[in-house]
């Protein structure tokens, strides 16, 4: 089982507001792929990495540890619900025109079968649903790596042009 | 600001299957509030904790930290979800009777402002809506002290006998 | 049981892009109210129709009939989410600036109690949780005349200027 | 265009309560789309009707009228909701097994593309996500008959054995 998604070495950080106005958010989500650019500390924290991005299309990996459970000794909803939101967010972002920005207005999450650490690596891929000019919506499955479905969701963000807020 | 919650002799765990069948919801909120059953790993790993519970009713505080930024340096929507998942859940399980069990089948959050670090502490209450005999749903807000609504969300949670499942 | 909550004198019809334009929608929810312009055709094929509306809040009152009723014999899921989607839109209605539109993103209904013909009246309140430039998002419940919740939800929605679409 | 779906020979109604406990959701549906039993009368009332239903998945058609407009004169947001609702909840009908029965415990809609009474007829299909012992969800859409994005949404049902309501 992966203990930790990350080396010693791996940077964690925020992205400069000018990259993220003059880059498209498919180049970022590849150079943060790459090491290019940091990953967010959030994905440390919660132990889990973007591992693809397409057009439309992302897939999130991480392995939930007992650093993250309930008090019923179960993996809490947050964690499925931060890399599913995470997974929705960035498969818009790798649609998003350079220039504008993005925001999440709503997400949901369906919690299907409870995790332990046992259950090791889980995949979590996010696709577009809808490209528009003002708002966009994804979906996204949590699956393990047989493919047994342990969350889904749908988001919906707003697209506007950060000059004019 | 509260940089963590929690001093060094807080334990954190998981509360024993026995306990979790004998003793109600409401009184085993209390106890973790009390500080005399560990609270849950999540709460120590996204900085927050239980502060109130009555009937139908639970309070979370928490700081969110520059540790769970997204890339483009706000709070992700990861943390606003899991300490409302928190609220929502919680404020169910204080209705749920001595024997049963509860599971969250799914929770929706809208997300109203960004939070960096600096917004110092928040509150997030959750309120029962419906307590049913199979099914429950609750509402949470979080807010700033001064009132300000950064986030609200909603949960459908399931009751079921835990010795048929 | 009010049969049909609308007279035959009674006039159903959309409201003029000009009027919408340069009327402010609280102004337009009192003028459907009183009856001097014309209710929406929905509201006659569901038995609705809105009673109240102030600055963030409106009630609707309907009656749901056999004429809507699924499978299983009782009152059609859409029903519910058509009055409720009504008056969760309407309340945001009623705080878009005078030459700004909206448009629903997405709404979300819980069903909380079956309904039948034999309950006769219910009332539905919308009222809006935050209003912003771009995005607003309102509550809202159907309730028995005793007060009984029968399903509750959420929405959200987009403001624009039409002329920039 | 379809002005109405059902011929002046259909029967509307519900389907008899010994029928719903002894014949399965997928028959039901089958011979709801064969004419042999009635038609639920809110598919009448919003000019909607069952076309197909396999394990797992039902096809709704429809178009929406005049009758059923808005303020503004698009397509009230109900309309969307109520035939989504149908797929939604019949193809998880299609997998209950004989004897159990289920309910909407909750559903999400989002607009994508506004509809007047010229968009004609419209697809809704509905497929079934998870089929658990006491929940299942299910996603769908509604397109245009080329294939353009109306609406789409997500539910969650509870299944439950009603001798032991």
């Amino acid at each position: 089982m992966n203990k930790y998604w990350y080396d010693d070495a791996q940077e964690f950080g925020v992205i400069s507001p000018e990259k993220l106005m003059t880059v498209s958010g498919l180049d970022l989500a590849r150079q943060i792929i790459a090491g290019e650019l940091p990953a967010p500390t959030m994905a440390k924290a919660l132990n889990f990495r973007m591992t693809e991005a397409d057009e439309g299309r992302v897939v999130f990996r991480g392995s939930p540890l007992d650093e993250y459970y309930n008090p019923a000794g179960t993996v809490h909803g947050g964690w499925a619900g931060a890399i599913l939101d995470s997974s929705l967010a960035c498969c818009v972002w790798t649609m998003v025109p350079v220039g504008m920005a993005y925001t999440t207005a709503e997400f949901k999450v369906n919690l299907i079968r409870p995790m332990t650490e046992a259950i090791g690596e889980v995949v979590c891929e996010g696709r577009v649903i809808h490209m528009g000019r003002k708002l966009a919506t994804s979906e996204g499955t949590i699956k393990t790596l047989e493919g047994k479905l342990i969350a889904h969701g749908t988001e919906t963000c707003a697209i506007f042009d950060p000059t004019q807020r």
